[in-house]
Formats: structure tokens, sequence, C-alpha cells
């Protein structure tokens, strides 16, 4: 109780009476103390059976799991001398099919580890690589092998350990080379700027973001000229390309990004229907990149896939040497 | 096949080789069409019961589950005359264990629904209420009375069904004021922007944002005097005020919406300690409100806690008359 107590206090809070039932436990069973939240968790062990309540919200969950009673179940487990070792890398750029197409035949190979797939953020890949052997160390020289195979054959498409996320990859790019990025977002509508300052540090290289939905914002917050906007409209590579100058110049940052498009339901045509995305990107030396993608699903679909390429297409860009 | 490659085609592509093993299914299994995806899934029913195999993703498996294997399942269940009707609400503002304090005893009641709640977006929690009765019309009936009690009892921290979001009640209301919005965000850096973006039709009231990072963004972006800045420093009321009446002013906005705080890891000071965030509105007739609020967890949930409270102060503004 003393501890729950502590909790609410570096809240600033007293502690509701109704916290109080948080601190029983069934007599005999081991507290699992709960480093994010109040409700602690036990566990109750006879013979080789372990009977384990834990609080449900993931963040609470996870580490309890992972960081108590995982160790003490594995400890259990170490008669077995199997051993089972699990990697998981993150891929972008290439769709599950074909990393399917890729990847498959190298693991037919029977002392290839086995190979699973898992969808990330839509456009983002977890290839999941899991060795059996008797030796953990034989476990471990298998996946060493396997993982020099994929870096291979993915070449730029392969971003790293799955704790390597995409705007974690351009962070440490942006990073290394010393360079910093504005952004400046219309249809993703914030996201690319969320996720970039989602990694510690990130202010260490994103400057200031704008998020220019309609057209005067375009105008006045990015310097894109009115021109450019009656001639081809907001949805074109001239307007991307003039708003990643824009937020460029007005940032005074060594890359500008800009995304412009229709995410839907509504504002689709013929000549651009729903999930049509101009992105584009200038950096240093006025390097320039722009494209236009048709991106499939609803509007929150269109925008994640989005801001996942332009990020994408910016941390090739910086891997390149 | 024919459904795979016009997926395809809608794509502009050929539908490759490998894809052909997707319209393979087990004789005497009926095919699940696949709106969102290449893979159909199918089931196979013998007596009572069905072997269903549906792709992983849930866009796709959701779907397929709710339109097509869902209604059939019912349909088998039918001759059971036992009703169970199950509604989630969305709450925003209150504690999971006050909200437990507050409905928990009205739940004693036999003819209650029973209680569930669950977590959502850090900051708002679902209320589940499920009735059962022999017949449909009491049961709805039992949880049309819960209801009442639940929006009597929270008042305005009850948003509505699970399907109104948070920025979608937001939305809503500045829908029906005809009022517009404009951001500006430090240390949720985008976030704020990205959820109201996130509701269809957002154009219509949301007009920019801007994401300043640093001083320099603040003071040419957002006009806040750089002498506010050096009294106060970033993070501070009345540098939250002063972001939003910028963002307001050169928005040419009805509402200006500010965030600046130390999200963490790094940046915490013994006055100013990680996870502290200063939140301002300036609204029509220049109506203001500004707050310095404490929220704990790592950069992630301090930034996804900062942004719910800033939008659901924005929503209480908006439905007071």
């Amino acid at each position: 109780m003393e501890q729950i107590r502590a909790l609410f206090a570096r809240r600033g809070r007293e502690m509701p009476e109704r916290n109080v039932v948080q601190a029983m436990f069934p007599r005999g069973s081991r507290v699992i103390a709960n480093p994010n939240g109040t409700a602690p968790g036990f566990f109750y062990a006879q013979g080789k059976k372990i009977l384990a309540a834990l609080p449900g919200p993931p963040r609470e969950l996870l580490p309890m799991l992972e960081k108590q009673l995982g160790p003490r179940l594995c400890a259990q487990r170490a008669g077995n001398t199997a051993r089972r070792i699990r990697r998981v890398y993150r891929v972008c750029g290439v769709g599950e099919s074909e990393l399917q197409a890729w990847l498959g035949p190298l693991s037919q190979n029977a002392a290839w580890p086995e190979l699973g797939f898992l969808l990330d953020e839509p456009g983002e890949i977890l290839v999941i690589l899991t060795a059996r052997d008797a030796e953990a160390q034989l476990a471990h020289a298998r996946l060493k092998i396997a993982l020099q195979e994929i870096k291979k054959m993915l070449g730029p498409s392969f971003i790293g350990e799955v704790r390597e996320t995409l705007p974690g990859a351009v962070g440490k790019g942006l990073h290394q080379r010393h360079e910093t990025l504005a952004t400046a977002e219309s249809c993703t509508g914030g996201l690319v700027s969320r996720r970039i300052t989602g990694v510690p540090g990130a202010s260490d290289y994103f400057l200031e973001g704008v998020i220019a939905y309609g057209n005067a914002a375009k105008i006045k917050r990015l310097q894109v000229p009115p021109a450019l906007l009656a001639r081809y409209g907001a949805v074109s590579e001239p307007v991307a390309l003039a708003m990643a100058q824009g937020v460029r110049r007005t940032a005074g940052a060594a890359w500008g990004l800009a995304t412009t498009g229709i995410a839907g339901p509504g504002g689709g045509s013929r000549a651009k229907p729903v999930g049509t995305v101009c992105l584009a990107l200038v950096g240093p030396g006025k390097k320039t990149w722009v494209q236009t993608q048709r991106f499939l699903g609803e509007r929150e679909l269109v925008q994640r896939r989005a801001a996942t390429a332009v990020l994408d297409a910016l941390r090739r860009r910086l891997i390149e040497t």
C-alpha cells in the first residue's frame, strides 16, 4: 500500500480510499510491482504451475510480464536445453507478397530460421526470424547468416531491428549528417510531423512544421505562388515542390518535405481520384524529388500510407552516400 | 481469380503469377470476398460446425467478419431466444477509478446492464454496457435507462457512442457553430492537428496548424514576443497563450489552440519536470483558457495525454451554451 500511496504522492495527490483494495492479495501469492500504474499484479506458484494476475493496459502489463514474470518462467524452463531464439526486423517500401516471393525460397533451406511476416504501420512490415537449436550458440549463428542474406537481398528497404522505427531512422540520418528538416503538410494533416516528433531528441533536427490545409495557408505560410495553385491545382507536383521549397526556405532548414493530396472520402475527381497524393522533398544542394502516388483505402489509411511513403523517401536519400 | 485480377487492375498493375494461389480453395468451401485486399477467405460448414479462414490484417479481417461471416453465425444461433445487447460509449476527462466509483454502485442494481471499462486513447475511456434478457425489447429498455443515468451523472464528460471520437466531437461543435480553428503545437509536435484532420470534412473548420518546435518558429510564425520567451521560458502559460493568440490572429480563425511543454525524456528541470505541459485556447470574443498540467509516462504518452486534454478542453467550451 505504501507503493500505491507513493505513486499518488508523486502525482501530487492523496490516495483515495477505494485504492486500498489494490494492496490486497491472496495469501501465499507474491506481488509483482507495477512501475506504470497503481494496480500491482501477483502470482501464485504450486509445483510447476504458476497462476498470475496482471493489469490489462499494455503499458502496465508488458513491463511486468517482460521484466518480472517472464524471467521467472524462463528460469523454470531452464532444464530444457533446446533453445528458441527470435529476432524481429523492420522493412519498408516492399509489399508483403513481394517479400514472400523474395525470402520464401531462401527459407526452404532447412538450416534457415523459420520466417514470419507481420504488417506494422501500413507500408511497414516486420520480418520475424525464429531459430531453434539444441545449443543457443548455434541458433544465434543461424540467425546471423539469415540476417546477412536478408540485408543483402533487401538493400535500402531493410531498416533494422524492430525497435528502429522509420521516423527513428530518418532522425538518425539527419543527426549523423548534421542536417535539419521542416515539413509542409496538407492531406497528411500533421501526421508526418507527429511521427518525426515522436522520436526523443527530435528537436535536434526538426525545426518546424506547417499544416497548410487551405490555399490561403499555402500562399501565406509557404510562399506558394498563387499562379501555380490556379494553374495546376493544390494537388499537383509543382505545388508539392513549391510547398517543400517554401517551408525549407522560410524555416532555414536543410530539407523541406511536403504532402498534398486527396485523403477522402470527399474531394476526388476523375483526374485526381481519392487517394491521389503528391509527395516532395527538397534537400541540400537543391536536390529535389517529387512523386504522385495513389494510395488505396479509407482516409486514415491514405494519410498513414502517404506519411510512410514520404518518410521512407527521405530515409533512402539520407542513407545515400 | 477475376476479382483478384480486377483489384490489381484498379491499382493499375498486372496480377503477379504468385497471387494465383489466393484463388484456390478447399473443395466444398464457400468464398468470403475481401473488399480491402487480394486474399479472399473461405468457410466450410459441416452440421453445426463452421471452419473459417480469414486474412490477418484487421482492415481486411473485420469487414469480412462483420458483414459476411458474422451474420451467418448469428442466423445459425437464431433458435436461441435469450438476447444479449451491447453498447459502447466514450467518456473523456474522468479517470477509470473515478468512473468505477461513480457508476459501480448503480450497477449493483440487478436490473442494470453489466458494466465494463476499456481504456482507449490515453485519457479516454470506453464504457461497455451489456444487457441480457429473454426479449430483445426488454434488453434495449434496460440499456436506455442505464444510458440516461450515465449521461446525467457524467454531464459533459460523456461524449457519445464509441464511434463519436473526441476530435469528431470537436469537429461537430465547430461545424454547428460555424467556427474555425488553427493550432500552434510545440511538445505535441503535430498530434493535435493530426487527430483533428483525421476526421472526414475537417477542412470545413480546420484552417491551418503550425508546429513551432524551436523559439525561432514561435517568434516568426506565431508572433510570440521574444521578451515573453526570455522572461517566462517557452514552457509557460504566458507563452502558451501568446501562441494560441498568434496562430488565431495570423490564420484568421475563430479559435486558436496551443500546446507547449516538456515531453521528455530530456529537457526537464526541477521547476518544470518532464511531463509539464501548458495548454491554451483563445476563442471568439477573446474568450481565453490556459492551464498547466503534469502528465505522467514516457514521451509518447505525455504527448498523447496533452493532445487529448487540449482537445477535450475545446470540446467542453464548444458545448457550452
